[in-house]
């Protein structure tokens, strides 16, 4: 006796008691293109349709997936693989257009903690006039995500409807992506990329959702440094090449910023902390390099709009107070309290502060440790968790001076963060250090004459 | 609120209600040896042991093992790692002593439908007085496998004390060795390199389970052809080289004979009809080929023992009926009829006869479309289903003349085979090819002095 389910039977026509036939699943083709890249071969763009198509389709078991992504990994991907898979990602999931010329984002590909940089350059942005609909993704690796940060101020969980709505209203948004379907299928690919710490499919995953967003002028953030994701300029800007010749074949104006990733941004690792930070620094008490990097890379969009001397602008936005408002303008049609003051978001009750043993000037802050213990302490999911860094590079400190505090909402928690702190022992001290947050922007005012090549 | 077994509340030694700790399991360590092999790196034999422990306990997902064997696919393995391996499999697992000093064992890398051989090697082996405690496995992609044919016959699950107890009476066995935790690591892989289709750890998955089963004396049969695994004889003759320095390093010795492998062995595809015919070929009455290949293998094994013109010996075993009388003394002590007849055995009661549409001769039979026709019929599963070729490569047909036979046990998967048969036309007919069963022996009788190439 067979059982089915009620929508499957009226779906089938069968009446109770009937008889139906069932025949096992043909493996799907693109099985085969699997097999192929494992030996070598380059795909074909009807092929990565098909195999995207399955994946969104859920005929692909995580076992073929995971040896797709590893020979990816491998045998890696050309240009034309790229943009092929990008487009197949865009064409499987939800499109959004909007009635104007120009839809500006800013993406970091990431690895440096406490990068809360978006919150500052959507309002500036959008205070400037410019279109901004931002979407983000919470944390996976990271103690927090642009996602979870805003979600401290706002709800973060609207609808396609609701995201048109806030925009037309202030021109820029925060919100998640999760659940719009912007491309789905790189969910899915991200499903098992994540436990090998691998992504092959890094420039189609992010150009995807920006087309999918409908973005026409993208800045693309490559914190650069020996603990970030990219460690030479070499790599850097390999990479970016690579993103304006994907945003080209997308027709997609791309610029590319490489950015200080040594330390953390700002002192504030954690949803509720860098929520916090921000809203200072848009109230003209944030930390200098916060301040920096944001008004930078607002910078660099401003001037993508066609707008001569965007720091400045982005400077003069911040300093008179437009992006402030703006900010509060976007939580409140996000359905948020416009009125919030730094003081007034929870922060974990309970507090460790880590002091120096020795005196000296810090000469090194992990950052993956910094996440690591801010993630035992129980960020993203407590958002009251994180690390508050008292120093950064450069910082003279005395024996017995606080390097930095541990928050929590849970004790066994904090137990861990705090044995986990002791034996990671994040902060390094020494001698003196430069502090730069634009190391490049690229390509420069003046582009190149030659062109960029098409393959990595 | 939490539930736990009951099981583990004792284990444990909490009272209900009471408060247990709860911490999130660590990565296991061998995480990282499988991000070095995507990048290439070699392993050591502790990190490949560790990687061979943790998918024993359990500690790594399918998608952390289909991207290791994908990974291993594409980057390769040296000698060394294939050793390793193939120990730590060893080391994970049950092994089996013996108290005499050489233990045979014979194993086909597979390829061709319809190999029933070994049903013929053991009892010639074991009629001349070798021990010969022969563990198979069942089909996985193929119609059948060696346990699938003898389960026609008797009992095959046997447990080992029961093993060392038929072979104590008989000097042979032939047993399903799928629950005997003989390297039980090797199950683990199998099961994500199946849906992928490939096989990076072919060498240490066969000499893991002789090493367990306390081989010493082993002939690796690799059929080669077009249509074969192995498809020229360089390849071979590699794939021989490594079986052989792998063996050496085991301590085993190992030959290794490279068969004709472009059409099925014999006629019968199926369990219950290569059962049958493995039976008549012992009687004096199977196909040429078939008797060809089981004698010649025999030979090899017994010239290996010492024994003088091997394959002389294996013949007139088979010619005086001391073969079919140790093969009906193996049945009888693991539980099965040794009266038993080709009549009595239980074929499928639907039969389709497929003819010919012209006239000539046959000049190619496709291993894998005969396969995929049985396995439509219903083999492995229904033992009674299969193929029986009434025609070999080589032979003239007239116009409306049978090619070959279906048989089933249900009229839908008759039906399904029947329509499969229909679109891949199995049988070419043209003009006559030669026949010749045994291609190579590898090492010749005396073997070459150069020392053997240690990586692939």
């Amino acid at each position: 006796v067979l059982g089915i389910y009620e929508e499957v039977r009226r779906g089938l026509g069968v009446g109770e008691g009937g008889e139906v036939d069932i025949q096992p699943a043909e493996k799907p083709e693109s099985i085969r293109f699997i097999q192929d890249k494992i030996e070598g071969r380059r795909l074909s763009a009807p092929e990565i349709k098909s195999i995207v198509v399955d994946v969104i389709e859920n005929r692909l078991s995580d076992v073929e997936l995971a040896s797709f992504v590893t020979a990816l990994k491998i045998r890696g991907l050309s240009m034309d693989e790229v943009e092929a898979f990008t487009r197949a990602m865009v064409e499987t999931g939800e499109v959004i257009a909007w009635e104007e010329e120009r839809v500006f984002d800013k993406h970091s590909i990431g690895g440096v903690p406490g990068d809360k940089t978006t919150l500052l350059v959507v309002p500036i942005l959008a205070s400037a006039g410019l279109l901004i609909p931002k979407t983000s993704s919470r944390a996976i690796t990271s103690p927090a995500g642009t996602a979870d940060r805003v979600e401290v101020l706002c709800p973060v969980d609207l609808t396609i409807d609701e995201i048109r709505e806030v925009v037309r209203e202030t021109r820029g948004c925060m919100v998640w992506g999760g659940a719009l379907e912007l491309a789905p299928a790189d969910d899915l690919f991200i499903n098992v990329e994540y436990p090998l710490s691998i992504d092959p499919l890094l420039l189609p995953s992010i150009m995807s959702k920006k087309k999918a967003i409908g973005s026409t002028h993208v800045l693309i953030d490559i914190p650069m440094g020996t603990q970030a994701k990219v460690k030479t300029l070499e790599e850097a800007h390999a990479l970016a090449r690579d993103f304006i010749e994907l945003g080209r074949r997308l027709n997609i104006h791309v610029e590319c910023a490489v950015t200080y990733g040594e330390q953390p941004i700002g002192y504030a690792v954690g949803p509720a902390l860098e929520a916090c930070e921000a809203l200072e620094a848009l109230m003209g008490r944030g930390p200098i390099d916060l301040r920096e990097k944001a008004t930078n890379l607002a910078g660099v969009l401003l001037e993508m709009a066609g707008i001569e001397d965007g720091k400045a602008m982005a400077t003069h936005l911040v300093e008179g107070g437009e992006a402030e408002g703006k900010l509060r303008e976007i939580i409140s049609a996000q359905g948020g309290d416009p009125e919030v003051m730094p003081e007034d978001i929870e922060i974990g009750e309970k507090c460790e502060v880590i002091t120096s043993d020795q005196r000296g000037r810090v000469v090194a802050i992990s950052n993956s440790a910094v996440a690591h213990i801010a993630r035992e302490a129980g960020a993203p999911k407590d958002k009251g968790a994180g690390v508050l860094l008292k120093v950064k590079l450069g910082d003279e400190v005395s024996e017995g001076e606080p390097l930095f505090e541990i928050y929590a909402e849970r004790a066994w928690k904090m137990e861990a963060a705090v044995s986990l702190a002791e034996s990671l022992r994040p902060i390094r001290l020494s001698r003196r250090v430069e502090e730069r947050m634009l190391i490049e922007r690229f390509p420069k005012r003046f582009p190149p004459k030659e062109p960029f090549l098409l393959e990595r």
